[in-house]
């Protein structure tokens, strides 16, 4: 469906599409350890809360690969990485089911290979776990993207469906086929009648940068307007749906995504226009009920007073970059998952069920525990 | 109040404050024309509503100060430039007003000096009436920032007014002291506790060139935020109040102003914070009952996909970009004006009492007629 590859694994090697010189420069940037997959979260080498994810599962086999230490204080080390990881973004839980999901694979080897085990073996076995977890979230994004598509089909039959959308939802922003920009390209592909109004996505743009150049690629038409642009769209009845994607979904349904989501949801409802999540089960996170609890990153002003390394405020100008917001459950018409498309109220029951661990085996919520 | 003067009136000769080119560098253009007035406002040399209106005024008068031609043929002309300046800018109805006014005042000048009249007699009058606008604009401004400071005051009595605003309606937008920017620049001076958080403004980025610049000049303190991030300020409990400037207020009370006023309304009204909508009287627009049918200007696409020169999307991206949107009557709660503040209910019997003109003398609605 897609040719973007924004996350390639060769030989034992992580290569990212480096997202900060999209759309002018295709270039990849290799990481070779936990450490520069750390770097490549913070400066935004690669974003999107799934893209994030498969990064740092890969960055524990880099530094797992990279071990030459005694095979004893690997689970050390692999702890001290974890955690530092999980640092990297606060506000995706996708980044510590990951890490999770690692944490699981890791002590089923442990067990197989013994107390101290191969450090050899576990690093080839962290590598397959990190291709497996990205391979799973590619086959969720392709099938949340049909169940998605499906519902517009079945919601709006064969009519033109004006769509608006916020950031990047799209390869960039997952293993390699996208959320709400997946389901929207896979309505374009299976109507053709398919019209997106792209939010620019200030501070860092990720809607003209990032969405533009993949509507290119795949040739969804697509516009661009200014966040504040939204709400006129709205109120002129230009747009039938909105679609966003989800850094983290909390047990109840609120849902933190990039600022201007919220806004977006308040309008919508205010317009009786649905609202849709469209996320992989992997941005749930169980352990929390509200959204008021989630950890919002703020990152520099400088992201507000300067665009591609040229000052647009006066010097000193102060500038607040909170870079995620929380929609609550209330605002949202539904959830387009791998499962299929859910009511905040269904989440908890499909996701979540009493006793059972949320994300098959292996990513319950983080604990300190031995890793 | 502000020692900005973004409109200076020299010997005859009109200078305006580059605006395109704050914050960097203050540069005086001088402006010889009406058809330069009408450039300097479609290439945004001066923007604000009643800027606009302050120099459509002076393009008058400089035209008739040039003019070499016969007497008689004196009034044609500058109906023609009255006409084309009408359409620099066709959401702001300041525009339309300040014609209006120096169209009554040129009928004055007419009935006293014959039919032809003196050319230079008519220049100097229209300089005279021309500056007469200017000044009462100027004192508007005052008087409606020292109302609208007291209102705030008295609903917020000492204590600390955090405060969101969006684009530019400081002295830059207006005569010389600003609207919406005006009350709280007053509201600092008198109580010293205000803090503001600006929308940056996109896609021309009033907010983070012009609001931070005048904030620097007159020490209120000001935060910028991206215009996405207002939805949460709002949510997160940080905002007050909200007050806006305004390019036209219809008869009812719709408000057209910057791109994405709207939006802030529906987001103040969603938390049940009051909405303050600050302008002065040349700002109605009698003439019109409903804010759907007010013009809204819609620039070029090159404003989203570059800033400051540089391409911030790939090449051919396409972009909508209106840059006026219709906030309804129902989601504002005050007008603050040189007479007073007001709710929509009472806009018209303050301002179109039954049968009297809405502009003293002349400033109704231009109708084309002999100018």
């Amino acid at each position: 469906m897609s040719s973007i590859h924004p996350i390639l694994w060769k030989k034992g090697s992580l290569f990212l599409l480096d997202q900060r010189k999209l759309p002018f420069r295709e270039e990849y940037l290799q990481v070779r350890s936990a450490s520069e997959v750390f770097r490549a979260i913070r400066r935004m080498v690669v974003r999107g809360a799934p893209a994030i994810g498969v990064c740092a599962a890969f960055g524990l086999a880099l530094q797992a690969r990279r071990y030459r230490g005694r095979p004893e204080n690997l689970p050390g080390v692999l702890r001290h990485w974890q955690q530092r990881l999980l640092q990297a973004r606060p506000t995706a839980i996708n980044l510590r089911n990951a890490l999770c999901f690692m944490e699981g694979s890791l002590q089923a080897l442990r067990k197989h290979s013994g107390r101290a085990g191969g450090v050899r073996k576990i690093a080839r076995g962290l590598e397959r776990a990190a291709l497996q977890y990205f391979h799973r979230d590619l086959e969720a994004n392709r099938a949340l993207s049909r169940k998605g598509a499906r519902r517009l089909q079945r919601l709006y039959g064969g009519r033109r469906l004006r769509i608006l959308t916020l950031c990047n939802t799209g390869a960039l922003a997952t293993s390699g086929v996208g959320t709400a920009w997946g389901v929207i390209q896979e309505l374009f592909r299976r109507t053709g009648r398919v019209e997106v109004y792209a939010c620019e996505t200030r501070p860092w743009l990720q809607g003209s940068r990032l969405t533009a150049w993949e509507a290119k690629k795949s040739g969804v038409p697509l516009t661009l307007i200014a966040d504040g642009a939204a709400g006129f769209l709205l109120r002129q009845g230009q747009v039938d749906v909105v679609i966003v994607g989800a850094d983290r979904i909390t047990r109840g349904g609120d849902v933190a995504n990039k600022i201007g989501t919220y806004a977006l949801s308040v309008l919508a409802r205010a317009h009786r226009i649905p609202f849709y999540v469209a996320a992989p089960s992997t941005t749930l996170d169980p352990a929390m009920g509200s959204g008021m609890k989630i950890p919002i990153e703020e990152r520099s002003s400088r992201e507000l007073t300067s665009i591609r390394g040229l000052s647009i405020a006066p010097v000193g100008t102060r500038a607040y970059n909170p870079v995620f917001d929380v929609t609550p459950a209330s605002l949202v018409t539904g959830y387009m998952t791998e499962k299929g498309v859910f009511r905040s109220s269904q989440l908890a029951a499909r996701f979540f069920p009493a006793g059972a661990r949320p994300l098959r085996g292996s990513s319950q919520p983080h604990r300190s525990r031995d890793f």
